[in-house]
């Protein structure tokens, strides 16, 4: 199968590459290397050394015969560019990553803002708006993520993606009607991947196009099992405030000896998987396309949830890592449960890798390895959600606020 | 109180900045006179002869003393330029009208359909990120759609914005909860609403902005207390295949013989407003503004719907007009129900014009009156939604399709 992989030089996009490519598809990587500018602009680098795309698929062809292709293309302002592309290359599918993803760069300042929600809102209606133009009938598969929920805390398990509801009609009686789960979003950039449910479903709807939305957790873990095949396949690994996740951080922070820490009660529950399950159900997504005049296929990519503080406490209990409690830079709930459904997945085979279990291999294969190369001056989240948590946020744990360390 | 009208010089837009300076408010138009670019690229222009903005005014002022300030600014392009606006000028409240308004022309092309996506969404962020920022509390009125709701099939009313739905706990409770009513939009324009409910959401959850989005259904009219007051301050009046609305394509073709295109069988059931409704409940809003942290206040925005047929049938009676029945070039339901609830306006004091007491004078003062401008080469709807229907579209309705003519 000839795969496009939109944003095929970022964190997910380039493991996906690779175990495509692995299993022996003509995989072509569509980029315009925005990551790599935005760690320029901040001044922050991936803690694992990381070389340029070029010399990356040099190396994989070099160890594997295999062939990656990359193609410098801005899907968000080059639609015309785009289009030509896809009448050339004619894909069977193509695997969208290419949005901002991180949260706390959306909502950094006002510009940030605008980037994130023109770069992510233009580049999903020009893949799809092109596809229709062109009248390609490739599977569209796009990383959402949990995120679109917002948090529940009402107590009710998550479903993947459509919430039956009863609707009172004139004459008394209820119409059952399956409709999109309610958007609920936290930030900038999670608003941005609800915007693009509404473009899914139109799209599919009016044009039938061939739909998959994943609605990711949070990824952990650095190595597959094709990045492992040579030093410089190696993927990226974020820590700072910005792109770093929360278990990243806290591995880092556990390999430097520096506080975990924990924002507000740490009473906030996230849905986790590992990059390796990431790939598989990438994979499993494309192998399990949707049919023209289907509504959009949702699946929930997690494979299970954890509380921060718990997660703090299992690294704090694996490494020795003390754990500070710092004011919340984010608007939301202090605590919340999580319960999501990702039945679809597991039906399709999917044998999930827990944190229990890779945990440790990752604190000492990645974050102790290279840990040489951290940055301290980065690991603190400085983004806050308002201009009124802005004040409170505190901005060094390593100084006063280290009274709290638990 | 001062009001920025953004879009001022539109088919709404004017007589709301009107109708709000002839109340003594302080009136700031500011547009990128788009709508005017729009009828040069379409080679169209308004029925009745439209003036400059600029000439506008300046008879405002002389007809009433009284003074409509304008400013040319683009605002999904000039963010930093509209943000230093709001900080030199500080309106109270911001009435927003500026997005592209028309079905049809977002369908057109895939250029029109990115166009429309862009110039919205970014538009609609612009204004909140620029109020975000500069800490500016206005009231936001936004002008919506009935079409971020679709066209509902299932014979239930359409509540203003929320739906209550319950949701099952997984103790097997049933929470009710209020969501924003599932969006099912039936256009790339009437998308570009169903994301700016979003956006408006958002901010207001996370920035406590304060934001009324009014659901319009299709205005129709021309005149208003202030349009009448001197014959270049007339509103535009649209005929064309793209910008008309059903209403004024049907008075117009009465007004010059040409028979009323009904698009399919005509079952379709549309909700409309009068053009002085329309600035009321726009200053009945105005007035009742949502408290900083309330949830985004909807209004339904419409006084009485209609089968297009019984329309056109209205008309030709009214008239003496035919009737043809043309392919439709829009994809959507033949035939549906609707059922609007519009209690909160009508609580506010609105007193609604009917079409039947207020449409023959719309011919008469209108149409006919201005007949002779009219290119009847701009009448038939040319936008087709899918590729497959453009095939099918019939381009001439005063050619072979007049076999069908009722």
């Amino acid at each position: 199968m000839k795969i496009a992989v939109l944003g095929g030089d970022g964190f997910v996009g380039w493991p996906t590459s690779l175990h495509l490519s692995d299993q022996g598809h003509d995989v072509h990587i569509v980029d315009n290397l925005s990551r790599r500018w935005i760690d320029t602009e901040l001044g922050v680098q991936s803690l694992t050394p990381m070389d340029s795309i070029q010399e990356r698929t040099r190396i994989w062809h070099q160890e594997t015969g295999r062939k990656i292709h990359f193609h410098l293309i801005d899907l968000a302002r080059d639609y015309e560019v785009f289009k030509q592309w896809l009448v050339r290359e004619k894909p069977d599918a193509i695997i969208h990553f290419a949005e901002q993803r991180a949260a706390p760069y959306s909502m950094k300042t006002d510009r940030h803002k605008n980037y994130t929600v023109n770069n992510n809102v233009n580049a999903t209606h020009n893949v799809l708006n092109a596809l229709v133009e062109t009248g390609l009938d490739a599977h569209l598969v796009h990383l959402g993520t949990m995120g679109v929920y917002g948090y529940s805390t009402i107590g009710a398990a998550i479903p993947e993606g459509y919430l039956p509801v009863g609707i009172e009609t004139l004459e008394g009686d209820t119409v059952n009607q399956e409709i999109l789960y309610p958007a609920n979003p936290g930030s900038i950039y999670h608003m941005t991947k609800c915007l693009d449910q509404l473009l899914f479903q139109f799209y599919a709807k009016n044009d039938g196009l061939r739909v998959t939305d994943l609605h990711q957790g949070i990824v952990w873990g650095t190595h597959t099992e094709q990045t492992r095949k040579h030093d410089q396949l190696i993927n990226r690994f974020d820590y700072d405030g910005d792109y770093g996740t929360v278990l990243n951080r806290f591995l880092i922070q556990a390999a430097i000896d520096y506080p975990l820490t924990v924002h507000g009660t740490g009473g906030q529950t996230r849905a986790f998987i590992h990059i390796q399950d990431s790939v598989r159900c990438i994979e499993l997504a494309l192998n399990n396309p949707p049919k023209a005049g289907d509504k959009v296929k949702i699946f929930n990519q997690m494979t299970e949830t954890h509380r921060v503080r718990d997660l703090a406490e299992m690294i704090a209990r694996k490494t020795g890592a003390k754990i500070a409690y710092l004011p919340n830079p984010r608007k939301e709930a202090a605590e919340n449960d999580l319960v999501v459904r990702n039945e679809q997945f597991l039906a399709l085979g999917l044998d999930p890798i827990t944190l229990e279990e890779g945990l440790l291999d990752e604190v000492v294969e990645v974050a102790r390895k290279y840990a040489y190369r951290v940055d301290r001056s980065r690991v603190p989240a400085v983004s806050a959600w308002t201009k009124d948590i802005a004040k409170t946020v505190e901005k060094d744990p390593e100084g006063t606020r280290l009274k709290s360390v638990g």
